[in-house]
């Protein structure tokens, strides 16, 4: 955490290595890349920051303020940044925005990983019948920190079912999505229609309440 | 489905062996129980309806309608039928009311129990951070029915640990609670503090719409 601040990068000012550097590859290979999450620099602050660049290098969407969703050539995505897999809510706002994906970059350590990581990923996929995302570090069993990573980076369909997944060694992991079955499973068990609206209800406040200030939700890093 | 209605019992009306049968030992034992569910008649409709009974022997709630939780001399619960489980919204509200364990009275078959079963349980309690306690009936291999039992009743606590759990045959299964936990597991990772209330709000609509007739909300038996 100390030494983030002197890692943060400058997205829009042009002085970002990292997302040259996916720009430049989703240009050069045509593909969307969910750009892992990066410490960005912006008026004065620094925030956790997930990128998702089009096939034509340019920023769909950065994700400071989990309330967004972004529409690439492969679906509507919805991007959370590692603990934000814990809550509920913001998986349910996402499938009301219509998202098909969440992804999830993640740092899950040995502790939560082994009790909490596969559970995660797999609920809000069931949950909201849509596919979720992970991306873990992999792990280094000799790293000199006592955050050891979990990895296992993951790809879930909208009823659980594990389509790919690494172990915790650094992988390439290839995994396709069928959008059509995120319907199928919906029109075979309505959730929304059998949810009791009549009990409860989710808010999407940032809707509900237009007029509060959106740069009051940025994230920031915790110090 | 169809045998159903032949039976049915009317619980209030005193014509009802299962509750007899269950207050009978509640007051014998002084504990507290939860009844499972049963087909209840009242005002000419079909009801899935779970009682919790005291030590007095005395009905403390009965559930037809997924929004109360009551107070017992072991915590506060909250009831949920089956298919309940599958809306985390359901667990929102009970975990809002103050529930320490939410008991899910169930039948889930071999597909949904295999993928589902546990998940679910793990899910509403570490995503709430309290109890929560399953009952299904036993499977019976010989059984002449398209639908076979999973079993596996369990008992999860707020990290979702497993602190009890049966297999798929008729078993007695004892677990212990320690309320305390609750209270550890929030302070050491305060999920409703962190939850983004400016981002998304779960509305309780019966206390935000009180004029609503409850009588309205009654679940009703699927026919």
């Amino acid at each position: 955490m100390e030494t983030l601040p002197s890692y943060a990068e400058d997205i829009y000012g042009g002085d970002s290595p990292s997302i040259s550097m996916l720009s430049e590859v989703a240009a050069a290979r045509k593909i969307t890349i969910v750009g892992g999450s990066i410490p960005e620099k912006a008026s004065g602050k620094v925030f956790n920051t997930c990128c998702v660049i089009g096939p034509d290098g340019q920023i769909l969407a950065e994700h400071r303020k989990p309330s967004g969703t972004c529409v690439t050539d492969v679906g509507r995505i919805g991007i959370g940044i590692c603990h934000d897999i814990r809550f509920p809510e913001l998986a349910m706002l996402y499938r009301s925005k219509g998202a098909h994906l969440i992804c999830y970059p993640s740092a899950f350590n040995m502790s939560t990983g082994e009790l909490l990581w596969d559970l995660m990923q797999k609920s809000r996929a069931v949950d909201n019948q849509l596919f979720v995302a992970t991306c873990s570090p992999a792990r280094d069993p000799n790293a000199n920190s006592d955050y050891m990573i979990w990895g296992h980076s993951s790809l879930i369909g909208p009823f659980g079912e594990v389509l790919a997944a690494a172990g915790h060694e650094e992988a390439t992991v290839i995994g396709g999505m069928d959008l059509s079955t995120i319907q199928s499973t919906r029109e075979n068990l309505p959730l929304e229609m059998q949810s009791r609206g009549d009990l409860y209800r989710l808010v999407d406040v940032l809707v509900n309440d237009s007029m509060k200030s959106r740069s009051d939700l940025c994230r920031e890093m915790p110090a």
